[in-house]
Order: C-alpha cells, then sequence, then structure tokens
C-alpha cells in the first residue's frame, strides 16, 4: 500500500482481514499519519508488535555518486546522523513508502533508498551499506487493526487506547487537561503515554491519545470512560489489547 | 541560519542576542527539532509570540514543469492537500530551511519551493502561487530565546515550560506519569500542553515537555518542582515568560 491511509481504507472496505501499521519509533517518535487516520476510522486496535528495525543503504551506484536518498520520514530520522556523516550533500527526499523509494532507486542512478534488505532483494536492487538506523536498539511498536474489537486477556495484561478532545472546555481553561486524567487516576488506571496531535478543526485545539492498562470490558475502565464523556465532546475507544509482544 | 541547531548555538556563542524558533504549528503540530534542541541546551525562552503563516509556491516554471518542491518538511505538512490536488506528481524534498529551498528553486528550473513571499523577493524567484497552505487560520507558535531568564508580570500571566524525564521510574510502574502530574494539580497549577519525545537514550524513555501557568519565581511553582525533582532524574526549567504576544 503507498501510504498508512490507504491500510486503513482496504481493512474497513473488507479487502483486507487485518493490518499493521506503525504507531511510534524509539527513536523518531509517534508516527503522525497513523495517529491522524484514528481520527476518521472506526478500526479497532487488537494486538501490538515491537520488532527491532534494521536499515540499509540501497542504490545501484556507490556512496559517491549518490545525489539523492529517497525513503518515508520516519526511516530518513533514524538513520539521520548515518547520511549526515556518509552523504552529507544528498537531498533527503520524502517517499510515500520506503518500498516506492527502492523502486525509484532502480530506475535512478542517482538515487538511493534508505529500506529493509527485503525490499533490495525483491526489487533487485544491491545493497550499499547495512545497519544504518543510529541506534542499534532502534525499535519500532506496531499496531494489529481489525474490524471487530480483541477480547480480553485478563490478569492485568490488557492495553487500552482511547482519543480524547476537550472541544472548547480547554480553551475555557487550561485545568481541563489535568481534568482529564482524574477519572483515571482515581480508579487506578495508570496512563503508559500521552500524546496531543492538532484537531486541524479550529488552531490550539487538540486530540489526545491515550494508552492505558486495563480493558474496555473492565468495570473500572467503563465508568472512567463515562465520566469522561460528561465533559469531553469526545471520547473515542480505538481498542484493547495485549500488551506484551515481542517479535 | 541552515538548522534549527544552529540557532541554538549562535545564541549560545554570543553571535545572537536572542533568536526566534518555531515550536509549534496550529496544523502539523510540534515542531520535534525544537523540542530536541532543549535537551542539552541551557538558553532560557523569554517570551512566545503567535503568528499566522501563508505560504507561496515559488518557482522559475508554471506547474506543469515542476518535478521536485523543496521546503522544511513542516511547511510542506502545512500545503500537503494543495501540493497533491496541483501538483501530484512532484517530489517532495525536505530541505535545511525554507529560504535553502528558494535558493534550490533559483537555481533548478524544475524545481519549485514551498516558502514566503519575502524569500521569492529576497532570492528573485517568481510566486507561483499564493496562499497555498490547507487552512486560512494556519498558525506558528515561537518562542523568543535568550540566555538570561525574564521577569515575572505578574497578576497570573505568566507561563512557565520546563522538561522531565521519568527514568527507570517509568520502566518500574506505569503510574509514573499520572504521579508527575499530581505536583501540580495539588497547587492549582494548570497544565495547557504535554508532549513527550523519545531520549534516544534507551527505547521507550520519553522526555516530557510541560507548558503550566505561572511564573518560576511563584513559591506554588517552587514547591511544585521541588517534590518533582524528589522522583524524577531530571527537571529542567526552560523559562517563564509572558503568556500573551499575538502579532
Amino acid at each position: 500500500m503507498a501510504t498508512i491511509g490507504d491500510i486503513f481504507t482496504a481493512v474497513e472496505k473488507g479487502e483486507a482481514d487485518v493490518a499493521v501499521i506503525p504507531i511510534e519509533n524509539s527513536t523518531e517518535g509517534s508516527v503522525r499519519e497513523t495517529l491522524d487516520s484514528f481520527v476518521e476510522s472506526d478500526l479497532k486496535i487488537v494486538a501490538q508488535i515491537h520488532m527491532e528495525i534494521t536499515h540499509c543503504l540501497i542504490s545501484r551506484s556507490p556512496l559517491e555518486k549518490i545525489e539523492r536518498v529517497y525513503s518515508k520520514d520516519q526511516a530518513l530520522g533514524q538513520c539521520r546522523h548515518w547520511l549526515q556523516r556518509h552523504l552529507p550533500h544528498a537531498q533527503l527526499v520524502d517517499a510515500a513508502s520506503t518500498s516506492r523509494a527502492v523502486q525509484i532507486a532502480r530506475d535512478d542512478p542517482v538515487a538511493a533508498a534508505v529500506a529493509s534488505e527485503l525490499a533490495a532483494d525483491h526489487y533487485g536492487v544491491p545493497v550499499v551499506a547495512r545497519n544504518i538506523q543510529d541506534r542499534v536498539d532502534n525499535t519500532t511498536r506496531f499496531f494489529v487493526l481489525g474490524r471487530k474489537p480483541a477480547g480480553p486477556v485478563g490478569g492485568g495484561k490488557d492495553m487500552t487506547s482511547f482519543l480524547v478532545s476537550l472541544g472548547d472546555e480547554a480553551a475555557a481553561h487550561s485545568g481541563a487537561l489535568l481534568r482529564m486524567l482524574m477519572p483515571l487516576a482515581e480508579r487506578g488506571i495508570n496512563l503508559s503515554k500521552i500524546e496531543s496531535r492538532p484537531s486541524k478543526k479550529r488552531p490550539w485545539d487538540y486530540y489526545f491519545f491515550l494508552d492505558v492498562t486495563g480493558h474496555f470490558d473492565d468495570d473500572a475502565m467503563k465508568a472512567a470512560l463515562k465520566e469522561l464523556k460528561q465533559f469531553c465532546p469526545l471520547v473515542k475507544w480505538l481498542g484493547s489489547y495485549p500488551a506484551s509482544t515481542q517479535l
């Protein structure tokens, strides 16, 4: 698929049963395109996967002939220092996907791609350098998306993601953000991540993406979300899933 | 200056007295390069500015001849829909700055830049289209940075920014994030923004950037930060500044 938005659409239309999408990288942070896609989509997160990511520089030419490096912005960001050191004069071009970048490198001798060795093999383009990511422990967290929610694992091993909009409440007084967290704190629901994204509706109006412990079916979670809905114009459950999956 | 990091360095070295840097855009969200630069820098935020931002498409060629569009990733993001509609086949290239992008468009006839009309005039490159940002109310929040902190305005009209690391505390139990906010909530210090960035030291270790009401010299603020320091390995004050400056 060309874009993350296209992946959401494929599952929504039933062209795919499930999809695996990147949500966050340990070096570069959140994948904004994924966060923004959740606003419009009714797909549910059913699992998470943590995977170590290695990148290759892929090109038909040696380093000194390369003028442009193509990849996803996230992948370029994960290799920023390596690229600055080895290709200081190359232009970095944001491609729709890493596989699209390899196709460009196949067709243009002054181009290189940052992508996986698998993609290099698939398109038959040589690997110029391996393991070019800036950190050896470079890890990406992926979500598995489906059309139906996942049941609880139980035993405190579930996580839940949801998004909240504070609406005009936030403009009215800046205590709204802390007030939003209280219904969780009071019920012993732990917050493992909070991320904000502009709503793109009004300046300085945000969606907050929260990852918390517990399952949507837990009584405490139901009560917390019910309380949130009393003063937040939007409380959208994105899914509940087992906390731990390491590949 | 070529990069945001270079701007920090110029003020640190005394080559500039103050600097104006973008921190957040109403369409595209936080400027990650700015957040990351605060981790290493001892500069202080002394003021904030909100400014409406308009972008132009700048090129020596008409639309149908343009193959590549250069700009900062933030500026390309603010014009994403316009570019998809009018230049669906053009490659988007991340330039070090919008002025660098205009220089490239001056030298390469198949290139265009997304930048201000001022930059187009300065480098003598024609404006092909005006007001190409996706939202008319596209606004960027800037910080003014200096080497010395700013005194209080008083009357509840100050804001304070600081960054916090939870360190191994966060790994130990996911309640750490809410616990970090309690010392603020209990003292009536309101949180207007929270943003996380990977520490780049260990996977899933974050710096949290907080904007709160009040000045560093306020007794409540001093007490809250002192309490935070008891369990957070890093609590770094980034500056206190007047809440409102609209240009």
